[in-house]
């Protein structure tokens, strides 16, 4: 099975335009454009995710990890080496709390979800409170820890372990600028101008977050002494891995390795997008989620259901497919008797946006129910001073 | 008595060589070359401290106080009318600790002593280990918090009342990182580079400490309602205070109000320096004392007793004469006593310097005996997490 999927991945890479690159824009603040992934890899100087990696991956994975959601890496075989020594290892993924969550964030958070339940390690989630409130201009700090507060109950609710889950904020965790402060003092005002893009117009505390950021990188080991961290995330984040790997080194703590996911599909169109315009928020009710599917889905499928049957619709430009496929269908054979009935026009497009409705307010129902259980045991979950 | 000594002031002002403006550099970083204070007023846009403003000062007033080493101000006049009114006043005084304390600091920290002696306002104490760990190269975060520790118990030490006295150190009441961002996101990069001189090889914990600093001047705003505090600085301080002066009203917090010191004399001679180059540390013993008195502190007596007993001495050049004035001599008539023995050369520059001695020593075992007492009852003061 796992071949067929690999397969699958490599060819929908290559459907992409080849000129993408030149039009694509990725810095750590902002992604634009459609990403050519094989050349992101080149640019970033980071190494593929390929097949014999893959297959050192211990299952069970979940949609986004086994269907070639994560593309990319930087010493992953270093981590799971370190892991099959029986080494102490741990698992990082942040947060920008600048809005409330959408399904698109699901598909990050299922990558240390799954390496916490397969691997049983600590998960970090360091929620970057500060970040947000320094570059986001209107948005006032009583807005920011509305988010945070939010944000932590949806990303804890995918069903995190609280005895293996260290949550914290900058803005209430603020032990942590004491280590950031030791961080600071390795970053030169001309590094990160050159690393982040700053510009002399940015506030000071946004020309200091990239030590926060590294802080948060490296906060396992801060804490809990060296040892091998693996970071899930988008690939435009990835200046900030490559500066914290350098800066890593300066405090004898091993180099953090990386994972890096492809963006999520905006619900519009299947063009990676991190925005969420239009997106399915986890909060929304299950008549708004049947609305925006019916209204925005991108679909694959042909004008008329006669030229569908006909021709048959394609899913990999489908959004309500693409979501099945990296998030919502677990059971791969399902998977792959919508993607034959999709494209021999057997099924439609209105049938797979029904299916789709189904199983986003089947997976937000059981979400609210996790998410209320999270909020009364938090305290489990929070470091503060 | 008052005008007596308000007219010594402007007499020693006007000793100073007229092109001592050209040869100064006065920086928040670096204080260089001799200094010309009627000149900083200009330069900095502040107000002299005029005899109208100096006669409002009430009694008791400490020697740096009442012998002219406050200088110039900026809205002293309002801190005044607002204690006159009965408002809620308070005064600040930080510290930045990257070595031990001498002799030439008590002269700062006399003066909020004395705000609250005679106005009974509280006195905070911010400590800024987080800015001499970003600004000095090779001082270590376990050196900062031991000279954070011991100037602290130093200052303290001086008679500041546990009740009305709130110290606090950036490592430690991090609490305060919260606040700062608030103020960091109301500074560019390009305004605190203007301001501070920053460049792009400074790293950005330095490039953020403005921030730090200008919440530490509106932190007793930010945890006790807007206010007037006043803050007594040396000149060379002063962009900091305009800069937060600026921020205080995005904040709907008043102005802080300063009062600005004269630069303690270096040991060995009276242009007024910060650096403590063979200075009198308050840690050292009798004879170390004696020791760098005869041999180090720059004397205004003439080069042989004859010349002396012919010609007299000049007591506004001579250290040992200079801090018995600025601070260890509190007595007046004592003082006038050793001006006229001075100048008449009855009192050789030998017999000064053990009078001086032994001022000092005296000082120096009651100033070790009260920090005793502070070091067991430290809890009393800190703003801790």
């Amino acid at each position: 099975m796992k071949k067929a999927i690999l397969d699958n991945r490599s060819k929908e890479i290559s459907t992409e335009k080849s000129d993408a690159a030149i039009r694509m824009s990725v810095t750590p603040w902002e992604v634009e454009g459609e990403i050519n992934y094989d050349k992101l890899i080149e640019e970033f100087g980071t190494r593929p995710l390929d097949s014999h990696l893959f297959s050192r991956l211990k299952d069970p994975m979940p949609p986004p990890v086994k269907r070639g959601m994560c593309f990319s890496h930087r010493d992953l075989d270093k981590w799971l080496d370190a892991y099959d020594n029986g080494d102490k290892v741990s698992v990082l993924s942040g947060r920008g709390p600048s809005e409330k969550m959408h399904i698109g964030h699901l598909t990050l958070y299922a990558i240390p979800k799954y390496f916490q339940d397969v691997y049983k390690c600590t998960v970090y989630i360091p929620v970057s409170d500060d970040e947000k409130f320094y570059v986001k201009e209107d948005l006032e700090i009583e807005d920011v820890e509305m988010f945070a507060n939010d944000n932590i109950l949806d990303i804890l609710a995918m069903g995190f372990d609280p005895n293996k889950t260290i949550v914290h904020k900058d803005f209430e965790h603020t032990k942590i600028y004491k280590y950031a402060a030791q961080v600071a003092k390795k970053i030169t005002y001309s590094t990160a101008k050159a690393v982040f893009g700053l510009k002399a117009e940015n506030n000071i505390g946004w020309v200091f977050y990239p030590a926060m950021q590294a802080t948060h990188i490296l906060y396992p080991q801060f804490i809990e002494g060296q040892h091998l961290t693996l970071v899930p995330i988008g690939i435009d984040q990835d200046p900030f891995i490559r500066a914290t790997r350098d800066i890593a080194e300066k405090f004898g703590f091993q180099k953090p390795a990386t994972i890096h996911k492809k963006l999520a599909p905006g619900l519009e169109g299947p063009k990676m997008s991190s925005s969420g315009k239009n997106a399915i928020w986890l909060s929304d009710d299950e008549a708004t989620v049947a609305n925006k599917v019916h209204r925005y889905a991108f679909s694959g499928g042909q004008p008329s259901v006669k030229e569908h049957r006909e021709k048959g619709g394609n899913p990999d430009i489908d959004v309500s497919f693409l979501y099945l496929k990296y998030f919502f269908e677990e059971d791969d054979n399902k998977l792959e008797q919508i993607v034959r009935g999709y494209r021999d026009g057997s099924l439609l497009s209105g049938e797979l946006k029904e299916y789709f409705i189904e199983k986003v307010n089947n997976y937000l129902k059981e979400h609210r129910r996790r998410r209320e259980i999270v909020a009364k045991n938090i305290d489990k979950y929070m470091l503060r001073d």
